[in-house]
């Protein structure tokens, strides 16, 4: 990897007085690390083991090449959900097949972002607007609450859409029993209330050397384990399935083939869990690292996760990327350094070794609680409230995303909103706003008829054009334009100021230069007034500026000045 | 149909001195169809007879629901090709089925069509910019071009992409004979050279009643006809093969099911089909309008030309548009009204009952060579040299789409332009352009001061930004400012100069909020200045106005003023 050519700064700038938040980060993450490692793998259909695995290579390897101090890597819900989504068409859940396929995609996703971040294109990932996240986070958080609400009632319901949910809805009722019911209802009620901030602010007037917002994640994590031993003491297992013996997930690297069909089945789907996952990664990091006046560099995100999860890939895991919750609680635990992580990979190891006969105890409804707590927060109207309210575009976007996900799952809604991302932006700039400007009186400015009281004159009609010219719009803006020449037939000169326009495309340029012809037929002379230098500079590559009579203008006032004298001159002809 | 409530208005206003353009201009046109009708037919993998009934119909309705005066509808090569793109991997060409999967892609490219003209549409089909339309239209006449080389040349040449023709092109070889191949030559030549400029100039001294550019599209009809009598009189139909006799192409309106398969796979073929057609035909349509004056209604087209495409599948045709060349030729020959268009029909039915028997006469080879002429004309190596030397994203975008349709053919080809047009565009608001200004001394204009000897104030950093705001620049802006607050650490106000930000969206204005936060933390107060109408009444559905210390100023001069003093008072506490 030619990404450690040294240690890392952070190694070698390392302070003795970062050590102790460190390994209490370090203890903290890994404990919650075990659940959701163990939850998030059987989301993505895989033995709870696979997701164990893939959270010790990715969280060693961040260690060394990412640029977030506290970024925690490891299984996720929404790609773990997506992953599902990918593979169950192509095998079936938790065979060697599916294994190998899952180890296939990890791989690819790394790959791709670690090839996005050589050619320095983290920029681009950024295709999707906030509602857009929004909705698809509210989405697949709702269709995995709903998914896991089977386990948690321990009946089987399953489905990676809305209406496949439904469609298995009246078999799922059949299954349920009246005691496992009960049973998963309180263990969910339990957690939820370990994890409320109410029980914490009591817990934090203890006065414990622990930061308050720890409580709600810590408190939660010793009330499994309460329960867990509960139920297998009370031997309730019968209502309350456990996970059993885990075996290690049989994975042999040379079993990753890459061949065409793979890459056929599992390319689109290796980008799109690519990119959630580095959307996610890079929205914490940024938070975090704003508050604290770091800077992180998206390009050397994106390198760092595509290592992770080639990290992921070789040990038989599952895509990976940085989540918000264990991020912040990793920060808030006082990790300051890297090196958090990497004690939490050990603890990880030092799991597995001791605890692993432990694990088999944990009941099946307790992990689907975590995740169904874990999401249902992802699920938030207000933000779609918020979105509608600042302007219906962005609103209509946050629904129709949300809706494509329901109604198609992950997989498919996240290119629905990328589509829907791009169309809306379109949609925007396809309103142009232009306004017909006149001379505020005794003064150098000029502002819109309808909104100020100014002088006009009748030959001279000056248009300030307030969008940037590209294909999408200037057939809209000459139209625009047009009316306003219609609605002034006088008019001999016109005058655009372009002080707003920041760009002019190809086919911008185009289309002005045969509109240009079009008006010579009506004997009406083009100016340009105001123009920016960069957009100076690429007039200066098509025809338009040398078929005008005079040179684009400095400002609108020297542009009326001077025409206004040459109309008079017209006059005493 | 619900557009035809009255008789249109250029049948109220009819003019009688309109008529002699209207009738010759129809005449020509309908020669002009019959060759095309059956070549284009036969691209798109059709008996010859159905490129006959797709053209009557469509002119026949556009009559009364177009708005363009000239436009001459019918099948065109592009639309063509894309159609025997999308049939070919569904039914062997030519088959009863392919005859009835062509009218339902034909239906249902109507329906779209007159679908988004419904919901006034029209503008949303500018997803594609100049040099897509471009480098699309020119990579697959490049394809159809060298498909029909092989019917030029008497062997059997197949492929719908480059590597596709490649593979086939030793087997192409092989059926080379010389007799057919001197032939398909000499052929193409004569044609070429009744087309070319120099022989319409020398006719154009002639001095008759006709428009000399019309003498390019009526002298190679002549030589065909000529060529095609000698062929068969010189009994030479061994070496180029006729027509033979044209049967009725069978078809049944009731075969046509659209049933969910047919749906799933014709549904994006249409839709493509559809918005490429509509494209030529705008295009056409405004150019052409342009000059006379006349304004096309974008929305009115799109229900024009999906009744259009309505009316060829009845007669079980394929997907038709408006053409550039055909278009051209009428209103060259003295198309005043639709009334051309209608009178063409009529011809064409004529035609249809009295030359049937002729038609079989026409030797293969010389329609090849009547598409390849057409074709050739549409691949301009200028066209990308102009838009490279404009800006080298436009010439990428030209280039990509050209290969993209050469590898994987014209359907694939046009989604693949429209997913760079976006990307390019993204790509160029993503370079966003600040700068920090300063004042011109002695005047109330702040500007650049990289470019301008300006004053500027060590505790106050004034910046304009250039480039509207939006979920995809708006990080590299706030970090572009983030940089310049790092070269100026005594800044104490920053003012954000928004005259050239014509929107913000939600994404924007939640990154600029959290942004906010971080300035607070740094103690750096936020002003803006100069904040268009718009742009106001957005940032009123946000929190941010709500928590600056001082509304928007009107001017950079006010806002300067007012912090200068307050920094002052600041100093004196």
């Amino acid at each position: 990897m030619p990404l450690i050519h040294k240690l890392p700064r952070w190694v070698q700038d390392y302070q003795r007085n970062n050590l102790a938040g460190d390994v209490i980060a370090s203890i903290i993450v890994a404990l919650l690390l075990i659940p959701q490692g163990l939850a998030y793998a059987q989301l993505a259909g895989l033995p709870p083991m696979a997701g164990l695995y893939a959270s010790i290579g990715p969280l060693l390897v961040y260690g060394f090449v990412g640029t977030s101090m506290p970024q925690s890597v490891g299984p996720m819900a929404i790609t773990s959900a997506m992953t599902a989504a990918a593979l169950t068409p192509l095998a079936t859940a938790g065979s060697p097949h599916y294994l190998i396929l899952a180890a296939t995609l990890t791989l690819l996703s790394g790959l791709i972002l670690t090839g996005l971040g050589l050619l320095k294109l983290g920029q681009i990932t950024r295709i999707l607007s906030l509602p857009v996240v929004q909705g698809f986070s509210a989405g697949t958080a709702l269709l995995i609450a709903l998914g896991q609400t089977g386990s948690l009632l321990g009946t089987k319901w399953q489905g990676d859409t809305l209406p496949k949910l439904l469609q298995h809805l009246p078999s799922a009722l059949a299954q349920l029993k009246p005691g496992t019911m009960i049973l998963g209802v309180i263990g969910l009620l339990l957690l939820w209330l370990a994890g409320s901030e109410r029980l914490s602010q009591h817990f934090a007037r203890l006065r414990l050397p622990i930061k308050p917002e720890l409580f709600s994640k810590i408190l939660p994590l010793i009330m499994l384990c309460l329960l867990a031993s509960m139920i297998n003491w009370l031997n309730l297992t019968q209502y309350s399935k456990t996970l059993g013996p885990l075996p290690s997930a049989a994975f042999d690297l040379q079993s990753i083939n890459l061949n065409s069909e793979a890459l056929s089945n599992l390319l689109a789907p290796a980008l799109l869990i690519g990119l959630a996952g580095f959307l996610q990664s890079i929205t914490v990091a940024q938070q975090i690292a704003s508050h604290k006046q770091q800077y992180i560099d998206p390009n050397r995100e994106l390198l760092a996760l595509g290592h992770c999860n080639l990290a992921a890939a070789l040990f038989g895991g599952m895509p990976v990327s940085g989540g918000f919750s264990r991020t912040v609680v990793n920060s808030n635990a006082g990790a300051h350094t890297p090196l958090a992580g990497i004690l939490s990979a050990l603890w990880l190891v030092l799991a597995l070794w001791m605890l692993l006969p432990y694990l088999a105890y944990l009941p099946q409804p307790l992990l689907a609680a975590t995740i169904i707590l874990a999401t249902t927060k992802m699920i938030s109207w207000q933000q779609f409230r918020k979105a509608w309210h600042f302007d219906r575009r962005d609103g209509t976007a946050w629904i129709m995303t949300f809706a494509g996900v329901l109604l198609t799952g992950p997989m498919l809604g996240i290119a629905i909103g990328i589509g829907i991302a791009l169309l809306m932006y379109l949609l925007r700039s396809q309103q142009p706003h232009i306004a017909v400007v006149g001379r505020v009186p005794n003064s150098e400015h000029y502002r819109n008829v309808l909104r100020f009281q100014v002088e006009t004159q009748p030959d001279i009609l000056a248009i300030r054009i307030d969008e940037n010219l590209y294909f999408a719009n200037i057939n809209q803006i000459l139209e625009k334009i047009n009316q306003q020449l219609a609605n002034h037939p006088e008019t001999k000169h016109l005058v655009l100021i372009l002080s707003a326009v920041n760009s002019i495309d190809y086919s911008a340029l185009n289309a002005l230069q045969s509109w240009h012809n079009t008006l010579k037929t009506m004997h009406i002379e083009l100016h340009l007034a105001e123009v920016k230098g960069p957009v100076l500079d690429t007039l200066l590559h098509g025809d338009l500026l040398s078929e005008l009579s005079h040179p684009p203008f400095i400002s609108t006032h020297a542009a009326m000045q001077t025409l206004a004298l040459s109309c008079d001159s017209d006059y005493t002809i």
